[in-house]
């Protein structure tokens, strides 16, 4: 994973999102010190998967967003979620995102789109306390 | 959503199925202020999708119950049991959906069978309590 | 399974419906051969389920179907919309009962929609053609 | 849905991809001739998530064609590569949603990937001989 | 479900894989209390396919694990975790059937292995914790 | 993939499982022509994740096969079928592990279990005519 991803010095959190990420930096610690190989190469797999290609990264951490939604997994949303915005994809980018996964997934994909839009304004909220310190 | 399902003047609702109720109605309201006109629609088709129709409500409602609890999503059952509660579904009706429901999913839903009966629970005490109250 | 589920001497069939029951049956047969008490005893539960209870057959053999769309099995469908019809289950009844699976289970769902449309035709006709046959 | 989507006048069709094409537009005519307004509704609601918007056509099919692979959806899958097809996805733009899909939802999703390049071959061959015979 | 099953007398447990154990019981019995058949009989069926037979204890309790991963579900697989720790099932072997899971499920079901990985090492230190008890 | 999962003349095959696996080589070939790494290396790594480790070959199979059932896909269910006979599965083993698929999975895997039993029935038919050819 690139330093990009790991760190959040470079995107301002905070709330439930924050600690999600905080909690999943610690956890991924916990399964890359395993000594199986088939694991380590997955999760290098995983990452090349979103590098800059054919595809820019926005549209890729979309692919992302989307199939997180559609397969409901409440942390792969919020991880691609931090992605998007840190790509600058708009509030209207991300909502055609949900409404097309939420018209694939069914009302089912409902509660995870409750809590994905809590986590973009987390963001949003963070990143301006973060420019209005910043501009003091 | 009608005035019925929002509010809980109606129901008497405790413990964790009320926190849930909350929230939920606290995130609708954040994603409903959208702009996006399809995730409008989508709130709305499904609302209309548990209105009378040749079917009764009470079933459309089970119906609603057991879809959730074998695609199993927690907050989808919790929602649905709540409507099925104030339908005056019974604790066998309950309990026959449930057993459906698993048979067909397996038993990767117990975990979301044995949170479904703690709030069954939980609005079969908050509904004796109201009654008590109400009968002093 | 009763003999109503077995024969199809109490339900004309036709078309891909009629291929479905009748491959059904054979590879049941096949299943059913087993020495492995887990699997009998699995197929007896699935049959225990739909038993009139607290809730009638025809509600119960709903529940079935909604529960076959949204997890998106051609054969359990195909089965339900059998029993459904059996039971005397309406067109607009049947719809209802899409249109809730189709909201929950999203548009992932349209191709098994498409699919039970035409084996709800095919039961149709072949009752039609077996009462224009009965009253010559 | 729109001309473009129901004719392949233009888009050249050959093989498994023009059988399925063909049967998709046979059964939609029956399940919307249906008097249901939900089911009418949604597959208004559907074709409506596709349109322009903030998110480009060709990126908004590329969600659908991914979301589709990772829930599996032959027919989904055949009908977001007709469509990206059509919209000017390249090979390679095709080949890392197939790779982003096939990572998110695993081997699983293998038979998926075999059949979606099989379908893209098929879109391929069809457009070099109507490009052949236009030039004769 | 068997006293070993139940008990964490002979299993050592702490942090939140005990609290799992712990409410996973207290709802068991709320659920075996209903007087529904097939409810019960489900559980016992349930409890039935994990006992010895062609196949040994260990070997189902990781095809149990696996299932429960690729399904993607904590608290079954929890349950699995815990009991393949107490079958003696070694750090290498649950790696390879998390590997397995991973491989056949996709990304979608690493934040389950981030758990699964965090419930074994709270496994490794209870385990550590009473022996050190004891060997004083 | 090793020659041995690609030929089939270590193990005889006939019927609808040697449709398959024929039709399954010729698509994989095509797959794996691409130029994209991403999809190179996760066939690689699915390859891999079945070689002997800490658990032995046939235990990693069964695995496969209990996670392609409660995923349900035919496709994948009949690859480890296969590969199971090869090392040697017996009919015991692969009913425990299919009633444990079952029991996870629901009475929606029932339609796979159906099929799987088809396969096995004809891998040990070819089996008897191959040793019944060469015993000539």
């Amino acid at each position: 994973m690139s330093a990009k991803e790991h760190s959040h010095e470079e995107l301002p959190l905070k709330g439930d999102i924050q600690k999600f990420w905080q909690e999943r930096a610690r956890l991924n610690e916990l399964v890359l010190g395993t000594r199986n190989l088939q694991i380590k190469r997955f999760f290098s797999l995983d990452h090349q998967s979103y590098q800059p290609g054919a595809l820019p990264v926005k549209t890729k951490e979309l692919l992302g967003l989307v199939a997180s939604l559609v397969l409901r997994c409440d942390d792969c949303i919020n991880y691609h979620i931090v992605r998007c915005f840190q790509e600058g994809v708009t509030e209207a980018e991300f909502e055609e995102t949900m409404a097309i996964g939420m018209v694939v997934g069914g009302s089912i994909t409902i509660p995870h789109v409750r809590r994905a839009f809590k986590s973009w304004k987390e963001l949003q909220e963070a990143a301006r306390e973060a420019q209005e310190k910043h501009s003091k």
